[in-house]
């Protein structure tokens, strides 16, 4: 439905209003519609597009260098009027005569038409171009009976650009045909639209089912098939489209995945990846696809696929540059060379294990063991930290803690094997601990691996003075990445008081394992204390309140590590 | 809904593939999302964007030249994994660092953050910045705590510009937090999105409400408030940003007009218009204002306003060129005096009169006459008229004929006192014909009178033969605005044969009143045949059948004014 109007009757009035506010650069009102703000060559053809409103970026969308000149806009699904037509048109026009391009339907026939007599009887070269690319419409044999539907883009851009690079009006609506009667649309719908200030859409299509041949005012298609999977559907229209295909082709094809309000880009790449697939299989080279809204029809839920069959003269006005409030077109992208292929894609896969110096590698062993005491500690207290986080969280933190630390362990131990130093050890295990367990802590415990590894390298030791770095760096990936302050009730809690009293205790004495062992007591005070708090961030956010009274689980966890940690480093 | 999908598991990796094989001129695909196909300075910072999927163009639309080097793309509505972050900045960092931009949101935080860890600790400068636009999810002091919504597309767009710019890291980041800090959004939501293969939307609002603050993710707003008209919204949306403008300003504004979803364009323009106009009366000058769709949800109802309060540095960078799949800004359209600006605009108003000649005049006068002889002839007949058109149509050919003729003597009258010639005359009757009567016989006989004029000329007179040439020339653009042949069942059944018969006796006896009295003949003949027909075009083509044994009014009413021409030419 509409949801944003004043008054139905203004609607597209408003619209244009509101488009042309928006688009100074581009488009100047006239009387019934828009023309180019930007002065033309004199003696230049004036390619003037339009039809009903209800269709943007259709037709006034597509108004700058490169497209057209001028769009009259009638009201919704509505032809504009002669006057419309020849008003915009006349403004549109500067001594090379008028191109006036439009989908074929009767009433744009008509008031076109019209509008094209007046205009000749004042003495203008006026031509016509209906564009006729819906092959649900007619038979091969009336392609251009056919309706315009989403054909209209690469029509008139391709007409434009004829017009950019010099053409006469009889060489632009030379080309303008050709570029009709190469262009094939197929479309389906799911549901159909609403007109502004209206209650019940135009028509309804039954659940299941998918209307093949839509129209774009609402006109329901000519059958209804079972809906069916989105490469079921792409290869329903490219089939549709090859059936009718020219026989006489070069193999390149210009193709446009046209959205008609509803169904979001994310399903038109999905349909799109399939139309691929199968457009190389038919020996169809794409050139430039456009996935997205072109012809749209308000809100209706459906999607059509046109091909353009090319030959070198279209390729090259389809390539060419435009610039208009809708469509854009730069030149760099499309010249070969302008912009240098990349020549090389890094490969998720096994980490590198750079070459370790001896001392890094028994640093390394060293760290191993640690990880495993952790990994031993995490299945030591799996379940007394899981009965804490169910009191206000998800009770998996006793599991993940045990999911990370064996990962870390696993990886640790690959990356001996390889002859890591201790930087790569870290970092390897880090990531291990991250992906193997999941979610928040698991995330800020591969950080806290990582950071220390960081902070160490693959070549030589680490001096006591470095380890403390190293420790102080992850607990400061941990704050940096949870983005939490003590007092939150979260891991912070316990590793800042822990980081601060091992900065402090070993600048004062150097002794390492006391330092330690004060630090994971600092740890220990520090978990205890959030018994106190109730969460604002982390796990129990969501249960705040439930959770006074019991200590942080990731806090709990952090000191518990420590402690051990402290123990063995106090033991050797 | 989402309509297009093979699994649900699926279908992020299949809208990525599509994507992918959409703008190979722009992406390349790599673990975890896209970088660009194309290669980048030595030493360049890389910008890489991202976030979950369903937000199409948001991320991976924006990655090209002027604003991103690589996104990695997440699950619908979930934040890439680290290892995704990690893999796609490793493809695009060149040396420089990268800035890892996301809008701020938990999971995006954390994942994002744990990959900075893993690149710094291989010794890469990352910077984090994360946009925080949303002006309804944290209060003014706390700007850096808002989540992102569509201030996404500025403050990338801008960093982007600052790095292709020559800015290093530090400067881009510089110039990234000085966009974020200058951008506000505010949105609201009409309804909500429903994940790729789920039955129920995310949230409801309730009809005849609309939620105040949603969010891009499928929260709903924080308040839900009566529905607005379109100003109403629009004022909504320009109020709550104003009350949260910095007060240091410019007075220049960048401006997005973001849908969601399903609100459609014609429907933002209508917004559009009435935010340009709340902007002007608040002193501010919206910068090449952008309305479409930029950041969705999916196919959320909903739209956002979003503000960047822009200083020169911001109002370069917004301004610079950008070329990606979804987001492209050519430099031309924006340098001041690269395209001139028109000069002139053609106003509709009262039809010019040339000076025409004594014996054009005179001529002129004579036509006036036949065009009250219509208008008498069409009066007397129009009850038989629509009774004829009553039986296939819908009965007003009658009243048609009698406004068409009405409007058309009471314009050549005006012609007249104004000194029209000949040519001018005709063509004044035949625009007010087509608008006084309105559809198709109307626009058919205003393209005749006009077609009539154009074979004449606001000089000379006319000798008999030109008049043959006009009224042949009418009937030409009957059947060239029509469409249709004979054996239709249409005026054209009695068209054809009078102008046939007209051109072949005034060639053997060059007697214009008697070809014309031989010609009224043919066409009274030609309409009697039309009984015989059913119709395939024109007014009577829905009920084809029912018209079998009755006259084609049109048909019919064309051969009752001819044959009143040649009896009043005869007469004189």
């Amino acid at each position: 439905m509409t949801y944003l109007i004043n008054t139905a009757t203004e609607f597209a009035t408003d619209a244009l209003r509101g488009f042309v506010a928006a688009h100074p650069q581009y488009v100047s009102a006239v009387h019934g519609g828009v023309v180019r703000s930007t002065e033309t060559p004199a003696g230049q053809p004036a390619l003037v597009i339009g039809g009903g409103s209800g269709h943007y970026p259709a037709f006034a969308g597509w108004v700058g260098p490169g497209i057209g000149h001028g769009a009259p806009c009638g009201n919704i699904f509505s032809s504009p009027s002669s006057s419309q037509v020849y008003s915009v048109a006349r403004n549109a026009e500067n001594g090379g005569g008028v191109i006036l391009g439009f989908g074929n339907y009767a009433g744009d026939v008509l008031h076109f038409g019209a509008a094209a007599e007046k205009l000749r009887a004042e003495g203008i070269d006026v031509r016509i171009v209906k564009v006729s690319d819906d092959i649900a419409s007619n038979s091969p044999d009336n392609h251009r009976e056919r309706r315009g539907i989403a054909g209209d883009l690469p029509v008139f851009k391709i007409a434009g650009a004829a017009i950019e690079a010099g053409a006469d009006i009889d060489e632009a609506e030379r080309v303008a045909w050709k570029a009709n009667d190469a262009t094939r649309s197929f479309g389906l719908a799911f549901d159909g639209c609403t007109l502004p200030g209206a209650d019940e859409p135009l028509f309804h299509v039954t659940g299941g089912q998918m209307a093949i041949g839509l129209g774009i005012h609402g006109e329901p298609g000519v059958r209804d098939v079972p809906m069916g999977r989105a490469d079921e559907v792409a290869d329903l229209l490219v089939d549709g489209i090859m059936e009718d295909a020219p026989q006489d082709r070069s193999g390149r094809v210009a193709v446009l995945l046209n959205g008609l309000g509803t169904v979001k880009y994310e399903e038109l790449f999905v349909v799109y990846g399939r139309v691929a697939e199968r457009l190389e299989q038919a020996g169809l080279t794409p050139v430039v696809p456009e996935v997205g809204e072109f012809v749209t029809s308000l809100d209706m839920a459906g999607l059509s696929l046109t091909l353009v069959f090319l030959d070198d003269e279209l390729e090259k006005y389809w390539l060419a540059p435009a610039d208009t409030p809708a469509y854009r077109r730069s030149p760099e992208s499309l010249v070969p060379g302008q912009r240098r292929e990349r020549t090389s894609i890094w490969e998720a896969g096994e980490d590198e294990v750079p070459d370790a110096g001896a001392d890094s590698r028994e640093l390394a062993g060293k760290l191993q063991g640690v990880l495993e005491l952790f990994e031993k500690v995490c299945s030591d207290q799996e379940d007394e930290l899981g009965r804490i986080d169910a009191v206000a969280g998800d009770g998996d933190h006793g599991q993940g803690m045990v999911y990370g630390s064996h990962g870390a362990v696993q990886a640790g131990r690959a990356a001996l094997e390889r002859g890591a130093g201790a930087r790569t050890l870290l970092v390897h295990a880090g990531t291990a601990w991250s992906e193997s367990a999941g979610g928040t802590s698991g995330a800020l415990w591969g950080a806290a691996l990582t950071a220390a590894g960081g902070a160490l390298d693959d070549d030589g030791g680490a001096d006591d003075a470095r380890q403390v770095v190293a420790i102080v760096a992850a607990v400061e990936a941990v704050r940096r990445l949870g983005g939490a302050e003590v007092g939150d009730k979260t891991m912070i809690d316990a590793a800042t008081p822990f980081a601060q009293t091992l900065q402090t205790e070993f600048d004062r004495s150097g002794d390492l394992p006391a330092s330690l062992a004060a630090a994971a007591a600092a740890a220990r005070e520090g978990a205890e204390k959030t018994k106190e708090l109730t969460a604002r961030l982390g796990r129990s956010r969501v249960l705040g309140e439930k959770s006074l009274g019991t200590p942080d689980p990731g806090a709990l966890s952090f000191s518990l590590l420590m402690t051990a940690l402290a123990e063995h480093l106090g033991d050797h």
